[in-house]
């Protein structure tokens, strides 16, 4: 926890605040913090800025807050997914939460086990929660989007041309195609098939909306890992 | 399991191997291999080809293996990294593995818990468990190399230098320092603090001995992330 994240709403006219759940904890057993100290603290989809505090005992914490710089400039990226194993989803939406991608649509595709809609991790605060997590490593205040697509076809013939428009579009595919490039500057859309990768029907229905293939090379990566690896290759000039 | 690894000492002069353990259970329940499947196969340190299954019940399963090409080029690069919790060094041992790093330098700095150094995770045969399973992940043989570094000033005054000589010497660093290059072609050593980052005193030792600070910008990665971002960032291009 890089980062106090809190609601505005939970935040008093006189701009103090008093936690008692896992984030006192964390304040009071990792940072090991005393009154006096100024903690990084920032507003869910707000600003950033510190939190002095005014009082802790065994049971609760007060800060006062002051609220003075925006949050980190977001990725220029939208990030298309094959649904991953409900163990790999979760890494994967803390790590994009921390990278600072806004937008993530997840995918199912062929070689998608259509059980893995049913995870508990799916669920909204569930998801809300690994989000959270990412926001807190990566000092970070917005929250991503996520949208849910549980059929291909639809989704890339009627809404992906228009949702991708005057974008730079690449999906990360095996074979024979150009490396992912580096220190990209427009804004991109990024799609990532699922193990097993995408089938030749889904390339080229990607292919007629214009997403141009990348390969990794001959190693297989675990989704959880090539995401914040294509992320930072495209964007790390920008971070 | 994107590779079945074997031992050269479990193939019989026939180039036969009979196996009973967790190859078979993933070659038997994930592939749902039959009589006349091909299945990519690897011998520890040695090359890849194919396994041809011969023989498959409730029990065992025989494959007739021939080897035919060489594993993927290593990435060229010596990591060195402080100790990451132990959870964290799970991954990264995986993901270096699989990602194709061969020298990996684990170091005592001054904010790591001393304590990480008793986890059980350091034991030899844990840690051959943990590069196996990248190994297979990102379908290499080659088993990467470990070193650990109880003492930082004596490794970076007395070793580093010399280990690294001719190498381009990069340290991940928070603070006004440039970007990680991308698409890097020469001998790198790269090295990676802990959570919290390496003290004022230790950045100065390893400048000392040629290491250029690189920042990462202003989000904070975790280790397990940051690893196979820097990598992929510096040497996708090769992989």
């Amino acid at each position: 926890m890089n980062l106090i994240l809190i609601s505005a709403d939970e935040l008093n006219p006189n701009h103090s605040i008093q936690l008692t759940d896992r984030r006192f904890k964390h304040i009071r057993k990792v940072h090991r913090a005393e009154v006096g100290d100024a903690l990084k603290v920032g507003v869910i989809n707000g600003e950033l800025g510190t939190g002095e505090i005014l009082h802790i005992d065994e049971q609760r914490v007060t800060l006062h807050v002051t609220l003075n710089s925006p949050p980190p400039p977001p990725l220029p990226v939208t990030l298309i997914l094959a649904l991953p194993r409900p163990q790999m989803l979760k890494r994967t939406l803390q790590n994009i939460a921390a990278m600072g991608v806004k937008e993530l649509h997840l995918l199912q595709t062929r070689r998608v086990e259509k059980s893995y809609w049913q995870t508990p991790l799916l669920i909204e605060e569930t998801v809300h929660e690994q989000l959270l997590l990412g926001l807190e490593q990566g000092r970070d205040t917005v929250l991503p989007r996520l949208y849910f697509h549980k059929r291909f076809r639809p989704f890339v013939e009627d809404e992906l041309a228009q949702l991708t428009e005057d974008q730079h579009k690449l999906v990360a595919h095996p074979g024979d195609f150009p490396h992912c490039p580096a220190n990209v500057n427009e804004p991109t859309t990024l799609a990532i098939g699922p193990e097993g990768g995408f089938v030749d029907f889904e390339i080229e229905k990607l292919q007629a909306v214009g997403f141009k293939p990348i390969q990794m090379g001959a190693r297989i990566l675990r989704v959880e890992t090539a995401v914040p690896a294509l992320l930072y290759r495209l964007f790390g000039h920008l971070a």
